[in-house]
């Protein structure tokens, strides 16, 4: 009774929040793990009604001063990092002193992909004595189970749409782009970059829309994946309901992310929205994944 | 003076067209190497006034006999397949007899990306004693030059998101993914499927209008090259004057494509399109496309 589970630190958690409703599924699911938390909302991104029940101090980005000195007042040493937000241009942010000092650094950070940017967040966070951790490490029960949530499941076409998009988004996973595409009948329909998932489910739409991708019923798979590269405690790929309606609407067959390497913040919702839209969501098991 | 350049094959050269302007830009370059003509314009995607200053017969899609009767009595051996067609839903076609004889093979060309879908085709049309070249193999004077086309030249930043392009371009080449990326300060913006290059410049524009992508001056590099597994015969890159106002209007610094490797049907234009638009357009050299 006086061990604490292997993934909970010490002290109370600090979760840093980007947009959407993720930040609040981890909160809830530490709390109930039996660990405090304190929600650092980035101002802008969340809504301060839906932050309200939580302890929490509004912070800006790349503004570091309130939330070193809020986060050590609580206790803090681990701290989340969760939630929709975009990178800014470099001359639409306002600098406090703290990040005035780094100033080389952060420039250095707006060269290359989001990883680049995001190691480098990290490094200057623990050398203030901060330890960056993954939503999954101190909340596993987000993460994406093995088989198909809901009642559809993938047929062996795919199966087979499944497998070319994991070995693409493993060719892809050097160069840091996105961590999505799309396979139908074994044609790559869409990779996503900068423009995001959602994005990219939309122009599908589009596409078939106008008939510039031959539509033959529901086909194509969403194959979601964490680059080769990525570092799990920033950015694991992501899925809810609002993918399984995106994937509808671009006629797809389903969505198959990861098992264990996806977030999943409200697994029955997802089922719900996948089997009234007549499409399967799937954690991809490790032997499905190929070479 | 009786020898013909070895570019140059027997009797009169029949030219299957697509839209856009790029058959009428190769029948024109190979009517000047003094070899004759005959245009075989698909059905709804070509100007039936531009095609009537050259010899021709309308065809349809997936209906061979019309073609084979008309190429065979002009004494034609030689085909050049060119422009713009999209994959109709196989549904929308309507078979011929000798379409129909082949329907277990065109319903495989339907499986998989465009290459494979052509490379079925070649064979049909070769089994029948038709030859298919190359547009580059008859009217080279097409292809891109080495170095820049226009005033403007790449920096040495956009060399090396160049040569991040070419790069990933390599890597998704086994994939029969689209032929075109965008690369801004090395960070990869957009990799062109089933959207084509015309849509991802303009999806680019978007983002950066919308502040999702940060926008410094102009940055970033649409950088094209055919897919190593492509048959040059049916579909190499090819940019014109409006690749050169996407590009612009997405923000870009400028385009490159493999010299050689891509066709440039209106160089003039594109080089005053880019010296307006203020981009650079470059021919990439074989030892900039690194190992």
């Amino acid at each position: 009774m006086t061990t604490a589970p292997p993934d909970v630190g010490e002290g109370p958690l600090a979760i840093i929040c980007g947009g959407g409703t993720l930040p609040f599924a981890v909160a809830d699911a530490v709390i109930r793990r039996g660990r405090s938390v304190v929600l650092f909302p980035v101002r802008g991104w969340v809504d301060p009604q839906a932050v309200a029940r939580y302890p929490h101090h509004f912070i800006e980005m790349f503004r570091y001063g309130r939330f070193h000195r809020q986060a050590t007042a609580a206790g803090c040493r681990d701290v989340v990092l969760i939630g929709k937000v975009l990178r800014p241009a470099l001359r639409q942010i306002r600098f406090d002193w703290e990040a005035l000092r780094e100033l080389p650094t952060i420039i250095r950070m707006f060269r290359g992909g989001d990883n680049h940017l995001l190691s480098i967040l990290a490094r200057l966070f623990e050398e203030r004595g901060f330890r960056f951790v993954g939503a999954h490490e101190v909340a596993p029960e987000i993460l994406m189970p093995q088989g198909p949530i809901g009642r559809r499941e993938p047929s062996p076409r795919d199966r087979a749409d499944i497998a070319r998009g994991v070995a693409l988004l493993s060719a892809i996973g050097p160069f840091d782009v996105g961590q999505a595409v799309v396979v139908a009948d074994n044609y790559v329909l869409a990779v996503e970059a900068a423009e995001g998932t959602d994005r990219m489910l939309a122009r599908i739409a589009e596409l078939r829309g106008e008939g510039r991708v031959r539509a033959a019923g529901r086909t194509g798979v969403l194959v979601k994946a964490p680059k080769p590269t990525q570092d799990w405690r920033f950015d694991l790929p992501a899925i809810g309901p609002s993918t399984v309606a995106g994937a509808a609407r671009a006629g797809l067959a389903g969505i198959a992310v990861m098992a264990g390497a996806a977030i999943v913040a409200e697994p029955a919702e997802v089922g719900a929205a996948a089997d009234r839209a007549g499409i399967f969501v799937t954690g991809i098991a490790p032997d499905e994944r190929g070479p």
